[in-house]
């Protein structure tokens, strides 16, 4: 995420310096790390081409403690440090041969043009089996219960300030969804609430119990950072789709597109946090003010009328200038600029819970949330075609690209592979990292337009919905 | 509103008794009565339908100590018996004769079925002149500032545990927002704000100073109750529709139709609530707990697992019983029957100030707000034609009556008359009051389906959007 902490990076966006010291990786009680993780356990009804990359030849050692990518990516230790090249910009993708991810998933991912040393974006897919819960009672099991259930899952997390929690998140945030889904097995005697409400409360459960590990662990492992997280599960015929943050997803259907997520940034939740400075007025130190104005308060102005808005408002009225007012306003800027406490650009995500306000003790963590909007799409209740696609793209990607010419891309490629070829989706995802990196010209990368390229890592997801998968 | 507030009304819903006594309706200081209110000032360009029906007869003394009823409707002492008359019901409109309603705007309303002893809806429709602020600095004024513009002005007010809120609301907001408006003179020296999100600023604040000054006044006048404000703004070619409450606008356009408001319920709100009870937990008395339940928890199932939803979920996952989730949940109920603190219906609007949770002295007033949310559509990016109408009706209207029941009725009622026939549109508005009300049979107030009618009180308004009205 470019520049999205103003104070975490600005020791890192000079490029050509040493990159500063970089603790090693969390090595977690309960949590393998990528090397050593176990494959899933196998569904009951394995689909064809199930199987997430975990099975990959182990990183070295060494590069493991420089940084990771995704095991399904498969990297050797040369192809690893091309990936972690910012002059090349290699666009990286799992590689042909092998098997493929579930639903013969493209992906994409290229690292950023200097802003930090290495790839914060981190992702992960998995076939995730969930055993039933216990009875609590201890009464005989109906024989629906208990039986397990697989879901699908796939997870894109652009970290900041560091890749800690953005490889954390990769690493467990699915494994808690699974624990959240046991209480699925405890359903049928709760008519109240439905089957779908459960699974996006396990959804959601699981956002803040990762976060709440990333808290307690963060001393001892120091889980750099934080990350936003953008995170969909298949189950039983619907797709949840759960974003924390500002990467985003759409569903391209026969060229129409459904977003499938909104963005969390300090423009669209001002009234959130505005209205938590207000109600708890000490979150703010005494440095900040809850209400905005149209630009920075000059001493002299005091006493003189100004436009304002607080947390009931979405217009703009006047005050008269007080004391307080002087404050610096707890969101300000716009667009990619916007800030919160002059410090973080998004405001849902996972971690930074050491996150301070830059030249002081101020915590920031208290105005962020760790909580995802889900969005639930039933499958079934649309024949989709082998181009119906549900695009994930972290911020790097949506920049520079809109909606629109993301659908223009997803005709584009696919038309010119046959539709049961499960390479195109992988095609799919590289042109699309491809046209939001551009091609380095002696300005920067460029876009075919001349205008700047994603400086930014970028990181795509193409999960087809009507493809060659084998979800049935 | 029928049955929105559960403790205060109780008393009244019973029919047959002899009413409570209720006191007389507030003079207010800055005030003035429906009798002695001016005529708006004349606009610069008077439109040739301007006229409020504020030069209506004066009602009686002993007429106005009892209820009243909008000036408009120019209702004569046996004409107010018969508005007030809960087993005839009879629809009241403005009369053919005399002055139309600004836009040849259509207006029914018809009192409830007994839930409460007079309509509390109430209803305004303004031309209003807002004269220009001056200038703060005393320097010379533009020739484009302060000469003053004029809106156009609807307002449908509807009350609940006493008619005092909506008659003052009636009265008063739109002079509220007058002066809000007065601010848009200084606006040409602040281009980073858009002239429209200052309006929709002015008519947020309006509604909170309406507020303010039902708290001050509330003693010494007695503003009893509190009520729902759904109000219309036209100025400078856009339309400003701002709803506080459980009423509801819709465009009808070429048969679409535009939702122009939405509905603001403990259901609707369930999460702000919820937040506001866990950050100021002290606002619930110890008597209330901030979580949700499917149903009531029962002291023998403390240590138990329960579904449960917090501030942050939509979603619901399990959790085990404490003590305290034995407390009554802070919103609770489905549809029509859910409450806050188990006493009201609704969670925005005007008033409410001395609400009190039933048997106990626990304000309820920190919950709900007087804030409204403003929704623009602007005239002039749509060619409309005669047939195109805003329609915004109390909850009385649309417990019974669909969206595109409405529509329907629209396109019937409308067509049966001339394009440029005036009275076409408070046709429609009877129609859609008589079709919500129902006739009287064995069993109460029925619909052709013989599903109940409305019990509650019913107000209409039906806005021409491109009708024979004069506001080019």
């Amino acid at each position: 995420m470019l520049n999205r902490v103003r104070s975490a990076v600005a020791h890192l966006v000079s490029s050509g310096g040493a990159p500063p010291p970089r603790p090693k990786s969390p090595d977690l009680p309960n949590a393998p790390s990528p090397q050593t993780v176990a494959p899933p356990e196998a569904p009951r009804s394995p689909p064809a081409t199930a199987g997430s990359g975990s099975a990959a030849p182990a990183k070295t050692v060494e590069a493991r403690a420089s940084f990771s990518r995704p095991t399904f990516l498969q990297l050797s230790p040369g192809g690893l440090r091309r990936a972690d090249d910012h002059a090349g910009r290699a666009v990286q993708s799992p590689p042909d041969t092998g098997r493929r991810l579930p639903w013969s998933t493209g992906y994409a991912e290229v690292i950023n043009a200097g802003k930090s040393r290495h790839n914060e974006d981190q992702a992960c897919c998995e076939v995730v089996y969930v055993e039933g819960r216990r009875s609590v009672s201890g009464a005989p099991r109906e024989p629906s219960q208990g039986q397990g259930l697989c879901f699908y899952y796939w997870g894109l997390f652009d970290g900041h300030a560091g890749g800690g929690a953005a490889e954390m998140a990769a690493r467990l945030l699915h494994r808690h969804i699974r624990e959240q889904l046991k209480d699925l097995s405890c359903w049928s005697s709760q008519k109240e609430v439905s089957h779908e409400s459960l699974v996006v409360g396990a959804i959601e459960n699981a956002f803040q119990f990762m976060d709440e590990q990333m808290a307690r662990e963060r001393r001892g492992h120091q889980v750099e950072g934080g990350c936003c997280a953008l995170v969909v599960v298949y189950l039983l015929g619907k797709v949840y789709v759960a974003n924390a943050g500002d990467s985003r997803a759409i569903i391209v259907r026969n060229g129409e597109i459904i977003p499938m997520s909104r963005e969390f940034t300090p423009e669209t939740e001002r009234q959130r946090l505005q209205l938590l400075g207000f109600l708890k007025p000490e979150l703010l130190g005494g440095e900040f003010t809850h209400l905005e104005f149209p630009r920075r308060i000059q001493p002299k102005e005091l006493g003189q009328r100004m436009l304002y808005r607080d947390q009931n408002m979405t217009g703009w009225a006047y005050k008269k200038i007080e004391l307080e007012d002087l404050r610096f306003p707890l969101v300000c800027g716009e667009g990619k600029k916007a800030r919160v406490m002059a410090t973080i650009g998004v405001t849902r995500g996972l971690g930074d819970h050491n996150l301070k306000v830059c030249s002081s003790t101020l915590p920031i963590k208290p105005f962020l949330s760790c909580f995802p909007e889900v969005r639930v799409y039933d499958l079934t209740q649309y024949e989709h075609c082998p181009d119906d696609v549900l695009v994930l793209g972290t911020d790097g990607l949506w920049d520079v690209t809109s909606d629109c010419e993301v659908a223009a891309t997803v005709d584009r490629v696919l038309s010119a592979y046959e539709p049961n070829d499960p390479s195109r989706y992988t095609a799919l995802a590289q042109a699309l990292v491809l046209g939001a990196r551009g091609t380095p010209r002696e300005r920067g990368w460029r876009l075919p337009n001349n205008k700047l390229g994603s400086g930014d890592d970028i990181s795509v997801f193409v999960i087809p919905l009507g493809g060659p998968g084998s979800y049935s």
